[in-house]
Parts: C-alpha cells; sequence; structure tokens
C-alpha cells in the first residue's frame, strides 16, 4: 500500500474522541506523519494537532487526507463528501478506513477521475484469502483480546512490538483494523472481510516464522460483544495465539455502542481459554493491559496494583507506564532457545 | 429474487456427493423445480434425476441453469467456465452460491450481455445491513446448531418449518446459505456478508414477530470448526434462539475439510448455551437431530435410541423417521397461550 506522506487527517463531525481512534492512532503512533486536523462544526474530537484548512495542509506538504473517524457501519455520511471533493481538487490523495468503498460515491469517483488523485480503502483488502485450515505454524504469536471494542488492543500490541524489539527479540506487529493498517502500511481490516474467511485472513496474516519469532496481533471486539463476536473468535482461532493479553478501560460501563454491561476480566481470560483451545491447547494469559487515560496517576496506580494481584498476572497500562512488566512475563514463560 | 424456473442443476466434478449439496438441497425440497442435472467428466455427485445436455434440458422447459456445487472459498473453477458460457448461449439464465459473483469473469459477464441472460449471484446480498444490536426481539426463535459443517441443520429446519405448520403453529423457515436462500426463495447467506454485519445479518433475517411465532433458522458451520467458527457466532448471537437443536453425522470421524475431530453433542449443547446466553439467558436445547443417511434402518433406530438416552433428549432423523417428537418437546416447553 503506497499512501503519500505526510497527511492532513479529517475528523468530521465524531460524537466523541473514541469515533476519532483512527486519528489518534495514526498521531500517537506516526506523529512525523502527521501536519495537521480538519474538523467540522461539532466535532467533539481533538487530537492536539494543528487545525488547518486543506490549502494550510497543502503549504505545509500534506498529500493525503486520511479520514480518521469511524462509526458503527462503517458508513460515510453524505455531508463529509463535499470536503472529500474539495480535498481532491486541491490535490490531495484521500484515504479511509470504512466499510464503503471511496470510489463508490459517484461524486468523490468523478473528483479523483478528473484531478488524478488516487483514493485509498484501507479497510478493504484485494487479497485473495483462503479459509483457515486451523494447521498449527512455526513461529509464537500473541493476541491482544478485550472486554470491548475499542479499549486498548492495538496500542498494547504496537506497543508489545516495541518492548519485545528493545529485549532484543524478533518481533512483529499485525494489524487486523484500518487504524494499524495504517500505521503500519500493512495488514488487512479483518472485520471486512467476507465471513468465511476472519480465520483464513488471520492465518494469511501471520504465517509460519521462524521458531523465536513473535508475532503481536492486534485484537478486534470482544468474544462478549454482541455486534461483533464472531470477528473476535474467528480471529482468535486463526491467530492461533501462544499468549495473550486481556486489554480493558476500567471505568467503562456498557460496551461500546450497545446496552450490555462489560464481562469481567476473569470471564474473557476463561473464555479466550476455552475458545482459543481449539487451535492452540497450550494457550495461556501472560497479563492484563489498562486503558486508565480516564484516571489520574494515583487511581491508575491502585487500579493497576489491585487487578494485577485479583488475577495473579503482571498489568500495566502499555502508554502510562510501559509493558515491561508484559515483556518480562512473557521472556518468563517462554524463555529463550 | 427472481429466477425463472424449472432448473437444469449442474454438478461439475463435485469430488464427492457433499460437494453438491446445494443441488441436493433443491431437489430434495424442490424435486418439482428441477428438470435434470449436468455432470462433467469425473463427477462424484448424482442427485438420481435424469442426466441431459443443455439442449434436451431446455426441450424439457429449462430456464435457468443451477450451479449446485460448492466448495471451501467459493470459488469456480476456470473448467466449469465453458459449460456456463455455452448454458447462457444456448438460452439459459444462470445461478450460483459461489463467493465469486459471475459478472465478475469476463467469459461468463460477455456471454450474458451478448444473449440477453441474467445473473443470479444468490450468496451474494445487495442488503444494507446494520450491525448487530443484541436487542430482544418479540417472537420465539429455534436455531439449529451443528457439531460440523455439512450434517444436517437445514434439512433440520426446513422439516421443523414443516413439522410446526403441520401442528397447527405459525412457522417460517429462514435460510441462512445459498442453499436455503434457493430452497425458499428469500434469506441471507451469512457466511458470505462482510464479517462485522454477521450478527446484523441475523437480527435482519429475523425481525420482531407475533408472540407464539417461531422463525427457525438454519444454522451454519459449528462453533468448533477452526474455519468457521466466527460465522456460527455471530449467527447465534444475532438469532437469539430461545431454543436450539444440535445436528450431527454419527459416522463422521473428522470435521468436513480440515484435519480436526468432531466435538461431542454434550459439548456443543454446553459451549451453544454459554455462547448463545450472551444474547438470550434462556436459552435451552430441545433436542438433536442425526443424519442416518450412512446408515441402515437398524443401525440407525440403535443409535438414535441410545443419543438420546444419553442427552436426555428427544432423538430424530428429520428425514428418515421426522421432527415429531422435537414438535412435541417444543410445545410441552413452549405452551401454546
Amino acid at each position: 500500500m503506497q499512501i503519500h506522506k505526510p497527511y492532513l487527517l479529517f475528523l468530521g463531525d465524531a460524537r466523541d474522541p473514541l469515533a476519532a481512534k483512527t486519528a489518534q492512532g495514526v498521531v500517537d503512533w506516526r506523529a512525523e506523519w502527521c501536519v495537521g486536523q480538519l474538523r467540522l462544526p461539532g466535532c467533539n474530537a481533538d487530537c492536539r494537532i494543528p487545525d488547518l484548512t486543506i490549502e494550510a495542509a497543502i503549504a505545509r506538504g500534506a498529500r493525503t487526507m486520511v479520514v480518521g473517524v469511524a462509526n458503527a457501519g462503517g458508513v460515510l455520511p453524505g455531508h463529509w463528501v463535499a470536503t472529500i471533493v474539495a480535498a481532491l481538487a486541491a490535490g490531495l490523495d484521500v484515504a479511509t478506513g470504512l466499510h464503503v468503498r471511496l470510489g463508490s460515491i459517484p461524486a468523490i469517483a468523478e473528483a479523483a477521475a478528473r484531478h488524478g488523485r488516487q483514493l485509498h480503502d484501507v479497510r478493504i483488502s484485494d487479497v485473495v484469502l483462503p479459509t483457515g485450515k486451523g494447521t498449527k505454524r512455526a513461529g509464537l504469536r500473541l493476541l491482544t483480546v478485550g472486554t470491548d471494542c475499542s479499549c486498548g488492543k492495538k496500542y498494547a500490541a504496537l506497543a508489545l512490538e516495541r518492548g519485545l524489539r528493545a529485549a532484543g527479540l524478533q518481533a512483529d506487529f499485525r494489524a487486523t483494523g484500518q487504524t494499524g493498517v495504517l500505521i503500519s502500511e500493512r495488514g488487512i481490516a479483518v472485520d471486512a472481510v467476507v465471513a468465511d474467511f476472519i480465520a483464513g485472513a488471520a492465518e494469511w496474516l501471520s504465517p509460519a516464522n521462524a521458531p523465536d519469532h513473535w508475532d503481536v496481533i492486534e485484537g478486534q471486539g470482544s468474544l462478549f460483544h454482541p455486534s461483533f463476536a464472531g470477528v473476535s473468535l474467528g480471529l482468535l482461532h486463526g491467530s492461533q495465539p501462544d499468549a495473550f493479553v486481556v486489554c480493558h478501560e476500567p471505568t467503562r460501563t456498557t460496551m461500546r455502542g450497545v446496552q450490555f454491561p462489560l464481562p469481567t476480566i476473569q470471564q474473557v481470560i476463561d473464555r479466550t481459554i476455552a475458545d482459543g483451545a481449539l487451535t492452540n491447547p497450550a494457550i495461556q494469559c501472560i497479563g492484563i493491559a489498562l486503558n486508565t487515560e480516564a484516571l489520574d496517576d494515583a487511581a491508575a496506580r491502585e487500579v493497576l496494583e489491585r487487578t494485577g494481584r485479583q488475577h495473579g498476572l503482571p498489568c500495566v497500562d502499555p502508554i502510562r507506564i510501559g509493558v515491561g512488566p508484559l515483556v518480562d512475563e512473557l521472556l518468563r514463560r517462554f524463555p529463550r532457545r
């Protein structure tokens, strides 16, 4: 995937900061690619980079406008089309992580053709996937799983890639969602593949590798989310993880987008082992990652300490305190040969 | 969906009878729509209807050639294209239940355009689906679940629709796969929707209904199948079944298409209740349906009696002995108001 950098991030009228998590993810992990953000009236997200018009962004070198806001269903609201057309007319390519193809919207297709610009549908893969086979592959795999959507699975996986590499191990982040694909410039949004191929996509993403190589696979959704659990299960089966980390947002009270209570961390551990054992009977939980962004430092340290003690596992916030204890636990359980 | 009847069923070079289960399903449930079958050299399936050339089928009134053979991955082998083009040239429409769109194959698209024929991609729905919400809907629902793919879930559901209607209840078969869609002329192949929408498709398929109305929903795959369990889980969550029937083929030793052992019926009951409780805590197993086609009558009766006794549930072969005991059990547990 060749998306020209740097980017202007379009936040639209995101209803809350989590709705702009694609933009925020690119800013947090690839700040050097982002010249600014473009927000519409009513936008409730802010990535804390300069607010720029399309023209000002181009003056700062922007080559592509990345639509950094998503919603359940992955549709493109009609009132965003004018901004996208204006970006194309002004000389920017456009990339999105929505389910809908940009080129399927006539005004956008026409503007791209007229101005010779590229459209990137990051969520939609052109790979011809096989169905999953369940056959064991060489190499080690870690999957981040969640009590919910949007609770830190991608950040934990990206931080673990860094942490494992810093510890001298071979490790690769494997993106399974549109933001991860934008950040790592490879991968497949598994929630956008045809349903029969979820496990097959996970197998394709994480092929056989050296025996001591870690694939750190970005999890999706939750086995307990009534909208998306099928994606989570197929990803778990295809990933065949040797190890997993449970990700959780301790201040959330209902699951994202639906009126369902959150499962407990222990329920997620138990179900992940029960389901994951189908393709890897040795699957084990090696730790917990909490997203404590909503808490002050004292409250964060208290909940991290308490949660770790309750479960007898290392418990970190990958952003606030880093993944050191998770890397140590992984090395302890899977010693280098 | 308007597919002109009657049909010539194309079996290609199906590697075994199960590979032609789409054709066999249409023959078994809609024999009056089928004038004959067309088989290529090497075909190991036989639907026991007349072998006809395209011309002979047209002479008997055929309007559409239905590709009645499927494979894991849902691709169209290149050596079938000539037969499909010949059917179009001779005046037949063509329908398939594959993942690939017929119109995406240039020779087929061109032949259809030249001869003014229709192409039907039964597995691919044009419905714009919502994501699943998990909200409880009025009406009663029964889902057939399986120890494996291709073990009798669709036949059990179709037989239950008939049996419930014969008992005076309101009941509708809800098709979730290409063969079910061909038979019932409505529904959605849930294995072919974008992964984020599996549960949403199941909710769409089985909308709110009268309090004593039964939707009998065709199951897909198995929660224990390493290729397709994600589809099975999303379908279970979206269907919110009040009742389920476990379907099983008692002579099978490994799961279809992969080297995995079959789960036990009890494992399927326990996991279906554990997973299904997320969207319907009152979910219960009301019986077992065995596909005993491979057994003689005495062996079939023995395994039915033994399996029912082991699990304390009614156990039938819906085709060999009918679904009477399942209907009775459903009426006992869900008495009419």
